[in-house]
This record gives structure tokens, sequence and C-alpha cells, in this order.
């Protein structure tokens, strides 16, 4: 992972060297307090060292039985789900085995999805740490009952990949399920360099070697400054421009593979930092696609933004054909990794040109090694903002009171929140 | 379109009542403008005339070539791309052809999706008003050379939606192509009720009567009062918040089917409204996945924020089969809906806990009808808002210095703004 933060120099909001330098004191800081956190091993800072840690060995032997398997299904929700799907969408080959993903207990969607799945040729991957997750129980329930309704054995379908207790560990021993840990100390958000992130990979036969040492790279790059630590760089300039007013973060990949991506950096950002009224509201955004849809309000509108602009160096060619269509005849000969690579560089321009913070960042490929640089990357970025803006980064305790009251709502249990669900004041305006 | 601004009443940022009655006065001149504006079929306000004036006998009879088609490929970005795909991903059946769009150019992404389609058997609709559009008129030659390679006549298999004159035009009239007009006066964000929009969904056999029969309706509800205008109430309300510091607006839909629409919504609001360092960042979430990324954020980070909750009230059955599975018994005898549904109200009421600004919008289900209603509703809602804000909410200048700058990378001409390109401050860190 490469970072320049030439873009945000003079910009509105805007941080400059000498600020960076000031601020590269609290860095060393922070650099040492994650050095301490990892070193013991703490709960949160424990993600940092799975590079070292996670036992491929075990994953790949844990979905041995599914590597015939024509598609994979996830099912999970949060941080047990978008791993997956970030290292599924970001080097799926045409041939590799189909990943979907139950994240959501939409009752049309879901029979829908599990009608057109071969169901005897499908892995079924349930992740929830708890055990107890609602959406994702609820739909390994039905699951379950498709597989039976259509005569397939679903112990003979499923892994798990849960905590040490609770239903779905009881699950996998009654029925010798092949299991997976959530490691512990590693909030979910943070699992995707766990059997939480890559057991999917697995399945689709990645180089999990690869991820993992391209993540190692990165961990191994931590240093006491930004000036030369790419993810403190990010970290540390997201963190300085949110304070100067940048309270939101687009990040904007230059590839369609990488789309999930955003929406993984969209928890991690969100769920990690959105605390005590600070944090940054991540928008995802995908190049050049939203050129035509936002770009003319991240030039034109509220200043309270941070534009993170992100692409592959390398692309694989396409040329454009030849044209004689009047005014057209200049993107013959190109190909569509340079007209990508022409918008990228324009988009970065014209919101420097309106004096729009950017930071761009960029890795060599869309492959294992460069996937798990950027993941582990944007882990120790986040990690380090955390650190500079004080907040628990770790926890999320700002959704428990929404838990409960949803089960309050459905009868499972006495919840004064469910009490508060009632009492909502309305302002009804109907047509 | 039903909108419940109780959430904003007392919260922070937040709009009294009383303040909502002032503001009335400001929305009934604002309605006479947009009045005027329609009466005299101006620039934008056009688009709010489609109901009436859009021709849906021409849109069936050009695609009638194509109701065979086991797949349709739109290749347009931005206004003429979001349209087709909202109401393709909301209303599609499992036996309704695929619907895919080129709106990116991707080269790893445009040549693996041609390689999986059966091009003899795709319809192939190409939008661009001004028949210029670099990306897709790079991906109309791609698309092209790729239907030469497989033998398939590409003249038999494209519709093409453009303006009056162009290369798109001439290409149509060339080859004796079906064809359909951008209708004039109505910018591409506003198009969904146009041939623009409509013509996927004529190629899926939606009813395409019902869905203006729904933006008629929505039309006939406008009046001078936001009490009693659902699009005004949800356009005053965003206006009011954004005034008093809600920047961002979250939208929510719970519905998997919808999830396109946030991205239609993204659009329409940030390119109309992010003008002259106003307006609102639209950012997409999804419920109840999000409630297990974003909500966090939502409750507990900045107050920057108007959530924007959206619904169907009817849903399908969906039942959760029962369970021993420990604690989760609550959940055998409820449905997957039961579920959302559930988890919709706690969240509206977790952020009302917190303070937080929610708007409530709920639509009947998920069919036409309620889909004209829907986005009708969104389109005159953004129109008012730009009215009370006094931005110029029909074009998007600030995307045209991006546009020079690529055009001049490419080698399309003698562009100052690719020189400034060049010039670009770097503060690279590199691992």
């Amino acid at each position: 992972m490469h970072v320049d933060l030439g873009g945000v120099l003079g910009a509105t909001p805007g941080v400059s060297r000498d600020s960076l330098e000031r601020l590269d004191e609290q860095v060393a800081t922070a650099h040492e307090r994650i050095a301490a956190g990892r070193d013991d091993h703490e709960r949160g800072y424990a993600a940092l060292n799975l590079p070292a840690r996670v036992d491929l060995d075990a994953i790949r032997s844990a979905v041995a039985p599914f590597t015939d398997a024509e598609a994979v299904l996830t099912v999970g929700i949060g941080g047990s789900a978008l791993g997956a799907a970030t290292l599924a969408d970001a080097l799926a080959g045409p041939d590799d085995p189909d990943v979907y993903v139950l994240d959501n207990v939409d009752p049309e969607h879901v029979p829908r999805l599990l009608d057109s799945l071969p169901l005897e040729r499908t892995a079924v991957n349930v992740v929830s740490k708890s055990g107890t997750t609602a959406e994702t129980l609820s739909n390994f329930l039905v699951v379950r009952e498709a597989m039976a309704d259509a005569g397939v054995d679903w112990t003979e379908r499923t892994v798990v990949t849960t905590g040490e207790s609770g239903n779905l560990r009881a699950l996998a021993d009654a029925h010798d399920l092949p299991s997976l840990p959530v490691p512990d100390g590693v909030p979910g958000r943070f699992s995707v360099l766990s059997p939480v992130g890559l057991a999917v990979a697995a399945i689709q036969g990645h180089d999990l070697d690869a991820i993992r040492a391209g993540a190692a790279e990165a961990a191994d790059s931590l240093s006491g400054s930004l000036f030369e630590t790419p993810a403190y760089a990010y970290g540390a300039a997201a963190y300085a421009l949110a304070n100067r007013g940048a309270t939101t973060n687009a990040m904007m990949p230059y590839a369609e593979r990488l789309e999930t991506f955003a929406e993984w950096f969209a928890q991690l950002w969100a769920e990690s930092l959105g605390k005590d009224g600070l944090g940054q509201t991540p928008t995802r955004a995908l190049g050049a696609t939203d050129q035509h849809s936002q770009l003319q309000l991240y030039r034109a509108g509220p200043r309270e933004k941070l534009v993170t602009l992100l692409r592959p160096t390398d692309r694989p060619a396409c040329p454009i054909p030849e044209t004689d269509l009047e005014g057209l005849s200049y993107l013959g000969g190109s190909t569509l990794g340079d007209l990508l690579d022409a918008e990228f560089d324009a988009t970065g321009a014209s919101l420097a040109a309106s004096g729009v913070p950017v930071i761009r960042v960029e890795i060599d490929g869309i492959d294992e090694r460069s996937l798990g640089a950027l993941l582990y990357g944007m882990e120790a970025a986040c990690v380090l903002y955390g650190e500079l803006a004080g907040v628990s980064t770790f926890t999320q305790p700002a959704v428990e009171w929404g838990k409960r009251a949803a089960r309050g709502l459905l009868g499972g249990g006495e919840f004064e929140e469910a009490e508060a669900v009632e009492e909502r004041t309305s302002l009804r305006i109907d047509p």
C-alpha cells in the first residue's frame, strides 16, 4: 500500500506539512501504545497479530470437504460477512465457485436466493462469534430447512466459524461439523485475516499464504513515524482532517473488484471511530462511475469531506477498438485501463483545483498479496486514528440498545427499549 | 409514499413543529415556482411532467424485437444507467431476463462480463444523451467488437436512447436501429420515468402503465403545503435539517430490492443539491445489514446526520423454522419479515433515544405503482429542496473540469486542465 498525502496540503480542510510533523510526535506515542497492546495480545490490538498467528492449515483442513463446491453461501452479518465478501469479490476468477452472502433477513431475497442455488453442491459457511446473532441464526434455520426440503444433508455441507462456546459451537460438536475459531480478542470488523475472512477464500482456492505474506509485510512496515509508514500516514492524515472539519470520508476505489472493499472499510471506519461525537462518516463511491453521480457534490458541496482515491497500478489490457465516430477517434488505440487511470488522475486534480483534500492510495495489483497488505494497512490506520482520537476503537456499545429493542418486540423477553419503540412521536403526511 | 416527520421534532439537529409551520410559507412560494416551471416546461421542471408526457407505446414498440432476450445489457453511466438499474433490481422476478449494467470502464470487469453473456440472446441498451460520453462510447465499442467476434449482428441486438442529434443518433439512423429519445429538458438523474429508465423495464415485461400511474398519483398530490404533500414534507425537512447542521443524509432502505434505489437517490441528491458549499452528502446504507456496520456511528458519531429509514409495508411471508437452539426459541413462529420490521422500528427508536433525526418513509409494497410514486416523490422532494436552498438544481457544472482533464490526458485535445494534472503536489509514503 502506497499513500500520497500531497493532496491534503493546502486543501480546505487541509493539513500543512508542519502540522503533520507536529502530529508525528503523537504518532510515535500511539505507535508505542499499539506495540504494547500487540505484545500483550490485548483485545483489538490482537487483530494486528493475526498474520503471525492465524493457522492457515486449520482453515484449509476445515474446508477440504467443500473444495468441489459450485457455490459458497456465507451466513453472517457485519464483520462476520464483509471480510469474506471483500476477498471473494476482489479475487474470484470466472471459474471459481460463486460466492453468496446472506447478511440480511429479507423475506423476499432469502428464499429466492436459496431457490437459485444448487444446494447439494453448495458449501454453507455459518459465522457468528456468539452463536446467537438473531439475523444469522434465523437465516441459518431457513437454509437448513431448505436443504432438508431438497433432500440434502445439511451436516455434510456446513462449516461453522464461531467462538469457544454457544449455540453454534454446540451444534458443531453435536453433528461433528468442521469448525473454525473466531480468534479471541478480535472484533468482527478486524477479523478478515482470521478464519472469519479466510475460509471462503480457501474454498475458492486463493493463496492464503500470499494474503498472509502481504499482511505481514504491512505489519513489518509499522514504525513510529507517519512519514515512514503508509498505514499511519493514512490514519494520521484522516484524523487531522477530521479535526479540521472533514467529518466525511469518501472511499472511492477505481476498480469494480474493490467495490466491496469500500463496504468493508465503511464498517471498519464507522464502527471503530464513531464515538463520543467523533469519527468520520464513510461514504462509499466507485470510480469512474460516481464521477457521474457524486463528484459535483464533492467539488462544490459542503467542505466536510476527505476523498480517498484508491487504485491498483497494474491492470489488464482491454483495447478500445478504433472508431470513426465523430469526436471519439482519440479513444481508439487507448485501453479501458488508460481511460480509467486518466479519470483517476483527472478526478484527483479536479478536487485539488477546488481545494478538496484528497489522499491517493495505490496497491500494486488486485491479487492476494496486495489485498493482504491493503486490509492490514487500513486496520492499522484505523487503530492509529482511534489512539489519536482517544476513543474506544474496539467496542460498539451504541448498537446494543436496538438489539434489545428488537428482541423485546419479537417476544424474546422484557426490555424497556421495546417499550420506548411504542412511544414514538409521529407526524405523518400521507398523499 | 408516506412520510413521517415525528423523528425530527426534538432531535439534534432537529426542527420544531413551529419551525416547520414557518417553513411552510416558503414551501408555498416554492410550489408556485415549481408549478410555473412545469407549466412552461422549463429545463428540469419538465421532468415532473413526464407521467403525463412519456410515450409508453413508443417504448414498448422500440423494445419489441428484444422481448425474447435472456439478458439485457445497459451501456450507460450515471443518470443514463441508475434509473433502469433501480427499476430492474426492485421489480425483476426470477424468470425475467437478467439485467446487467456497464457503467464503468474497468478493463477486468468489462471483458469478463461479456464472456459470461449469451450475446446472441442479449439486448444491448445504449444510453447517452450527447452520444459522446467517453465511458459509454468506449464500452459500446468493446461490446460491438465482442458481438462481431461471436458472430452476432450487433445491429439486430441494439436499441439506442439518445438526444436529437449526435453520434448515437447518427448511428441509429445509419443502421436503422430502434431508438428512443432522451426527452428535452430532463437531466439524466431525473430521467427514470422517461425511456432512459423505462426501456429496460419494458424488456423485462414490467407494467409501465402502473409505474406511470404511481408517479401520476404523486404528481397529483403536490400542493402548496408540506403538511399535505409527502414529497414536500421530505424535501422541506431535509432542507431544514441541513441548515441546522445535518450535512449528511443516510438513506437506509429495509429491503434488498431497494438497495439500488439508494444509489439512484444518492445521485439525485448529490448532483442536484451539492452546490455553492450547500447540499447534503448522501450515504447509502441497507437495513438490517448496516445496523452491524454503520449504526454505532449514526448513534454516537458526529451530529451531522439525518437518517432516512425506508420500507415497504407489505412483505411476503417467510417463516423462521422452530428451533430448540438455546435462547433462540423466540424466533420460531415469527417470519423474516417480522424480524426485519422489528429491526426497522428498533433502529428508529434507537436513533431517537440518542436524539438523531430520523425520517420514516413507507411505500405500500415493492411493485410498479409504489416505485413510480417513490421515484417521482423523491424527485419532487429534491426540486423543492433546491428551490428552498436557492441552488441551480438542474445543472452539474463542477464535473466539467475533470472531463476536460481526462480528455486532454488521453490526447483528445489541448486542455489546460490536463496540464494541472501534471503539476500535482506529491508527498508519498511507501512501505
